[in-house]
């Protein structure tokens, strides 16, 4: 079901500009241009008694009949009022360009608080503030400060919250017959939340690949949610801004918005099928990749090129891109040969070499039996200076013609690297659907982002309801109630008992099988390793209890933990709630690879086995858990499933905050915790929240 | 001493072009087209009686007069006799532009092989085969396929094995008013060497950039040789392409190139100073950076922009490359404030927003402020869409007037976003020589690579010459023979007694304090560990003598080595001879970070302490080094002696093909080896240097 709110933005009936004007160079004026195209009434309400020849209101409350929607440019401390005003109406949407809010800071943030309450008061979605408006091309509305309203007929729909990327689908739709649905300008987000806008645009019948340009992300676990069941209908293409720390600063100062911890974010995108880009020309390079071509269906490209140089560049930037450029079958290079010179190359990048005659016959017919060879999944023809002619192009594009309409599923895009006076040439291709990109770094990257997409494989939602397994007294704080709550959740802890006396410490010594660990246990001691609260390897009565009294004496009231002592490979497993993530858990190797290269990995929890194996995988030292130097591979369903039941823990259990078991310990027949620590949300550890390395 | 033949090559008195033609679209007709602007005689050689009007010769030893230069455009097979009548000429030049030679294979390889006897045996040297041609932009000299002569008075030289690239001159002379010294098209390289070429272009005063673009690297030593020579005169800024398994074998179809192993080919760039970059554009953008503007002397980049967005991005991106985007003093963004409206941002970047009217004076404003604080190395303006007008572009270029003016060393490059519309925006900068890059991500990069270069600081060249250690009948297969050349050579190595009776291994156990370590050595096995053939941390004699009677029962003629059992960080030190780069040195982390992450790093010997030094910082396990946990530093100036020594032995004794140091304990008063292996050059061995990871 349609969000009504966005249904008025997108598509409304009667639009109502607040600040329409008259005067040149004004965004008012610039607004009344923009919204001339729309089919319904634009009605103009300022001081003015007309505005472009009509009639114009004083205010909003005394325009006759309903409104659908009102863009608002005033300035910003009339803003509310103008809310106020539209909520008295039942105006169900506003789309606020007016700067001037939480972006500026101080009385800026206050002044958005207000928009955001008059709002939520009067049942006014919003859009923005300061935000560079809305456009859905194909009714056509453009309620945005773009410099011109781009055609229809597209089906790539942007989210941005960067006006200067809402300029560049003018600019792209009118140099590159690049098309667009709709345009929506997020702005400072007071109030609709990304997960609503993914939502609609999921529903849109129009939208065919979402493009999403943040700086932040409101409410991440409903976007993430929403995300997942975008990306199983349509591709999401998303770049999120502020990824370092200076741009992290950039981002608050342009639109107060609070970066996301990067890997967590990362992780997540990644987990509900969204591929990531690093830059806005990326994300619509690819966006139009997807929406023009079939989507790409493995990673194997087939290369034609006039220069062999170029060639070994755009195979060696793909592979960086995780690509493969690959040998070909000697019937179809035996076939290809056929339309070179005799001092081409059949190979792939197939180089047709500077011979120019055979370039309109080469192309196309190198085109065509790549893409119906079965060999490759992506054909990616090279048009180089003197291949960059309208007759080479024009056999390009009646080629891919050829292909769609045999429904030939393997996409075709075109990498250009020729001068400004062939313009017309690229043109040719825009305008056929065949995606034109210029120079082998761009076109390497849209096709890694093409393929990342193609080779994604959608997951169920959201796996299940973890409940909460702590009671509401026990302190997990403690160690044998921590230790009783990590088994209760399936979690393998060693054997461990504690002990007030050097005796109990020896009999229970003596119950163990080989050689035993002795830890201190006290509530001050956090970083037991660090006070020599740790003896590791003890065998023989004596040093067991001179181990243990030296352990006592360390603090006022400390105990023992006495456990055997385990083997197997060292890993981390943790998770904390994050303000705006929530539960996220976290594995890695431990050792050396946690300490020095943070070898990790975060997802959000709850999640399932099947994304707890895949973190595993993309460990940097995963090879040590498939068994390197003749070593058995571990269990590693097994620490999988650890990884899960923190997850649940977490998600489950709202008083916990931290949880560290580190080291898990991860052998050929399952895995065991030997350290752990729970953080619970008090007085003092709320703040504390935050992916800290974890500490013995 | 300029090379006389490279001379004749650039700045001829007297062409003859071997197979001139008249005839339209052939390149015997564009050459002698590109040749029409060279001031002095141009000489067709060739079948028909004229060509262009003047009077044609049929043998080019008919053609009255000296002759400096041979341009040779004739089918393949006429090459080998047109260099032995140049030859007979006495002419010292030639550039074969003519293809089907190595790059073809088979009879293409021995034609070339002709070419080059007939050279050597001529004195001729050759340029090519199979190439694009070379061009003096200043004289002008235009013996290429290119699509027109570019105009001279630039300061760029570009080396290029590609084609395209040599194409990519005239389209960004047309379009981007880049300006060039030389072009040199390597093609086949059958005969001038890439060090030849480099050494020319260092003393060529009208050269201030070397860009390359290389398939492969002729010679590489005396490549390197001249590379340090040549960057601590001028910027040398390389792509070296078939960096991937398929771009390597593209380029093996393209030129016939062999691709040298990357990791040592980007050791030994970085060493030399030369500045890598992935793609030809970058190349070209870099080149541009450098001629054009003063080299950036530090980190810090300061952006002026009017999108708060594109800020983000372009501050992500620069993160990426290892850049700062700085927080700037109070007093600086005080007088920043000035510039701004109220709304906008005057920290680091500085955001003028959409204040149209502020844009011809704020960016202007801004760079001088920002250039002349010393709180910047390097100030960008984006140019984004309404700010990339000719008001604003006129601006900024008359702002970098005046820096330039009063020699203010801070460079600036304009990242530029805008239709094509604004084309002649562009040239505004352009033309000035300021760099207008397109996009965010390209200027991230050209920046990166100009820093990179900026921050070099230049070694002296080839530390010494390290002298023959190995004695002429000296068998280093033998362990005891291999440890007294290693600690000949200044490397400490572990108290070693090699045993024959289990009696013996018993009294050398006795004399070494602590636990002791009993290896096998027997020629046949290698792998010692793999056999059971180590033990380690015996105590008391029994142990001692039970393992000592195992080891020495697993072979016939087996002994024992004996030795103290040793603590430190595992690190592995090794080299090896390389069919073309000679001898190279490796240094690596040992344990899990050698087996799973291949952290490791390759150096050509000899090498000094200060590069051995470099080479331990930049293991990714680094940090391990410097001690991690509150483990105390290790002694890296010991270690890196032991990288040194290591580069000195395969350096100076021809015939180690290879020698594994594995592991090296490092500890915080020094570092040992405990194992080692040494392989010479004989009839079994020869074919397997390579940089195989070293097994105990």
């Amino acid at each position: 079901m349609l969000n009504r709110a966005l249904d008025a933005v997108f598509a409304p009936r009667r639009v109502a500009l607040v600040g329409a004007s008259d005067r040149a160079g004004s965004v008012g004026k610039l607004l009344w241009d923009n919204l001339s195209g729309f089919p319904g009434e634009v009605v103009p309400v300022c001081p003015n008694r007309t505005v472009g020849g009509r009639a114009a209101y004083q205010d909003l409350r005394s325009v006759p009949g309903e409104i659908d929607l009102v863009v608002v440019a005033t300035p910003a401390d009339s803003v509310p009022g103008v809310i106020e005003a539209a909520a008295d109406k039942g105006v169900p949407a506003a789309v606020v360009l007016s700067a001037g809010f939480a972006e500026i800071g101080g009385d800026g943030v206050r002044l958005q608080e207000k928009v955001r309450a008059a709002a939520r008061a009067g049942g006014v979605r919003v859009v923005g503030p300061n935000c560079f408006g809305v456009q859905n091309a194909d009714l056509p509305l453009n309620a945005s400060i773009a410099a011109g309203t781009p055609p229809g007929g597209g089906g790539v729909s942007l989210v941005t919250q960067s006006g200067s990327y809402g300029m560049a689908v003018h600019m792209l739709a009118t140099d590159e017959a690049m098309r667009f649905a709709k345009v929506y300008a997020a702005g400072n987000k007071a109030d609709l939340t990304d997960a609503e806008v993914l939502a609609y645009l999921r529903e849109d019948p129009a939208t065919t690949v979402i493009a999403l340009l943040l700086e932040s992300i409101t409410d991440p676990r409903a976007f993430f949610a929403e995300a997942r069941r975008a990306t199983a209908e349509k591709p999401v293409i998303a770049v999120v801004g502020g990824r370092t720390g200076a741009g992290r600063r950039a981002a608050v100062s342009h639109t107060a918005a609070l970066a996301a911890d990067d890997d967590i974010l990362d992780a997540a995108l990644r987990d509900s099928g969204v591929v990531r880009v690093r830059t806005g020309l990326e994300m619509l390079d690819v966006a139009r990749a997807l929406a023009e071509q079939p989507t790409p269906r493995g990673r194997r490209v087939g290369i034609i090129t006039n220069s062999g140089g170029t060639g070994v560049e755009l195979a060696d930037l793909l592979a960086d891109e995780g690509l493969d450029v690959p040998e070909l079958s000697p019937a179809l290079r035996s076939r290809l040969s056929e339309l070179l010179p005799p001092y081409g190359s059949p190979r792939n990048p197939v180089d047709i070499t500077p011979a120019w005659r055979l370039f309109a016959t080469g192309y196309p017919g190198a085109i065509d039996l790549l893409a119906r060879s079965g060999e490759v999944d992506v054909v990616v023809p090279v048009l180089l200076q003197r291949s960059a002619s309208l007759e080479v192009a024009s056999a390009v594009r009646d080629a891919v013609k050829r292909l769609r309409a045999d429904n030939v599923p393997v996409p075709v895009y075109a990498c250009f690297v020729a001068p400004r006076s062939a313009d017309d040439v690229a043109d040719v291709l825009h305008q056929s659907g065949v995606p034109c990109l210029p120079w082998p770094d761009r076109t390497a990257r849209a096709i890694g982002a093409a393929v990342r997409y193609g080779m994604f494989e959608p997951k169920p939602s959201s796996p299940h309801e973890p409940s909460d397994l702590l009671g509401p007294v026990d302190d997990p704080g403690d160690p044998i109630v921590a230790r009783d709550l990590l088994e209760y959740a399936g979690i393998p802890v060693v054997p461990t008992v504690r002990c007030e006396s050097a005796d109990e410490v020896v009999a229970a010594a003596a119950r163990l099988p080989g050689p035993v660990v002795l830890k201190v246990a006290h509530p001050d001691l956090t970083h037991k390793s660090d006070v020599g609260g740790v003896r590791v390897g003890l065998v023989g009565e004596q040093r067991i209890r001179a181990a243990a009294g030296e352990l006592l004496a360390l603090a006022e009231g400390a105990s023992v933990l006495v456990q055997s002592k385990m083997d197997g490979v060292e890993t981390v497993v943790g998770g904390f709630r994050d303000p705006s993530f929530g539960p996220v858990v976290m594995v890695g190797m431990g050792g050396v690879l946690v300490e020095v290269l943070r070898d990790v990995r975060f997802a959000l929890a709850p999640l399932d086995h099947a994304q707890a194996r895949a973190m595993l995988e993309e460990l940097r030292g995963a090879a040590v858990l498939s068994g390197v130097r003749g070593a058995l591979p571990v269990d590693r369903d097994a620490l999988a499933d650890v990884v899960v039941s923190v997850g649940d823990l977490l998600a489950g259990s709202d008083r916990i905050a931290e949880l560290d078991l580190n080291p898990v310990l991860a052998g050929p027949d399952g895995c065991v915790c030997v350290d752990w620590r729970i953080l619970t949300r008090g007085a003092d550890t709320t703040e504390k929240y935050g992916p800290a390395m974890p500490k013995n």
